[in-house]
């Protein structure tokens, strides 16, 4: 925290696991500071030794709360779910929270793993759109069948949860990736209605302290 | 459920994934029917009609239970926790419970999807034990020295939590892709530790009804 009591959050604009955390805390109306971490530049900047020592897993996001430090953004909004309850992130009904936590864990540990920075540099230059567009099309295609028994207006039912904090940054990394959506009407639709809620707007990464100009909007 | 109203887990002995739900519902001493989907034979059953219809992620687990279906291991063992939460398996804690989900996701999210068997076959024959390696070798340097900061006899605290469900299946993927443990003493300590344990015991690879003869013990 600093001095100020402030929670930090360690973000890079362009992180959709990031961005998911950035719409919790724009939700839940908890102000904080961003350190921004640029993963490309200076080879990235998540591999310094600082940063290290901070988060061991060298990735963003990471936020600094009540004295503790806590890394990977399911943990976080979990953690913020049960310190500051409102609005809630998961649904009262158990069965509605395990269909909450399934889609995110879908899209968090079947989808974007898969897709991030430093796996498309393993997969190497010529190899990585076509990589990155197999993982999201195989995750999008369980993703859409799911969704049409869990919606409503959002992902499960009419309440903003959890799941919907994952869907809409990696709709954005479909887009980024030329992902074809015309097969996902229930994902396109949550994801344009959700887009247009303040939480999403002011957490979007063409609107954050480290976002070049050229990007911003 | 069945007819009887038991749970039915599916399940393949060796999917690491598999093994973290088959630890939860040993250590709650919930009583459950294993479907077997061999993730090898025939192509993979998890591409069966069938199955695709009940888990359209192709994957184990998937867990029916009290007139649901869930699929993703830490939704379902959240569930569990939620619904049978003795033993619990998330400390009172909030801030060792962010412990307890950060260690998880690293491991279900930073670590396991990306050495799972779909990547690897996409990787190809020759890179798979390279590429296997290199993943868990990221995730276990940082997980040492989290779990420095966090443990007691297990990856947090002196209880066993879900982290610990996580650990020990990663462990086993570990050694059968040849990973040299020595710079982990602490993850090697906390995973000799837990095998012990009955339900550790009782949910291993080697013990399960579709296990293969010569891999039984």
């Amino acid at each position: 925290m600093t001095e100020s009591g402030k929670p930090i959050l360690y973000s890079y604009f362009r992180s959709s696991c990031s961005w998911r955390v950035r719409i919790a805390l724009a939700l839940k109306g908890i102000d904080y500071e961003t350190v921004p971490i640029n993963l490309i530049k200076d080879g990235g900047q998540q591999f310094s030794k600082d940063f290290q020592a901070l988060n061991p897993m060298k990735q963003v996001p990471t936020l600094k709360i009540d004295g503790i430090t806590i890394h990977q953004s399911l943990a976080i909004i979990e953690y913020l779910e049960e310190m500051r309850p409102t609005p809630r992130l998961l649904p009262q009904d158990p069965k509605k929270r395990a269909s909450v936590r399934m889609i995110s864990d879908l899209i968090a540990g079947g989808i974007q793993p898969l897709q991030n920075l430093s796996v498309l540099k393993q997969v190497g230059e010529e190899m990585q759109l076509t990589w990155a567009q197999n993982a999201i099309t195989c995750g999008f295609n369980a993703l859409e069948q799911i969704l049409q028994s869990t919606a409503g207006i959002y992902c499960v039912g009419d309440e903003v949860t959890m799941a919907d904090l994952c869907l809409v940054p990696q709709v954005a990394n479909a887009e980024r990736f030329k992902v074809d959506l015309t097969p996902y009407p229930t994902i396109s639709s949550i994801n344009k209605r959700l887009l247009v809620l303040e939480a999403f707007q002011v957490s979007h990464p063409c609107r954050q302290p480290d976002t070049p100009t050229e990007l911003r909007a």
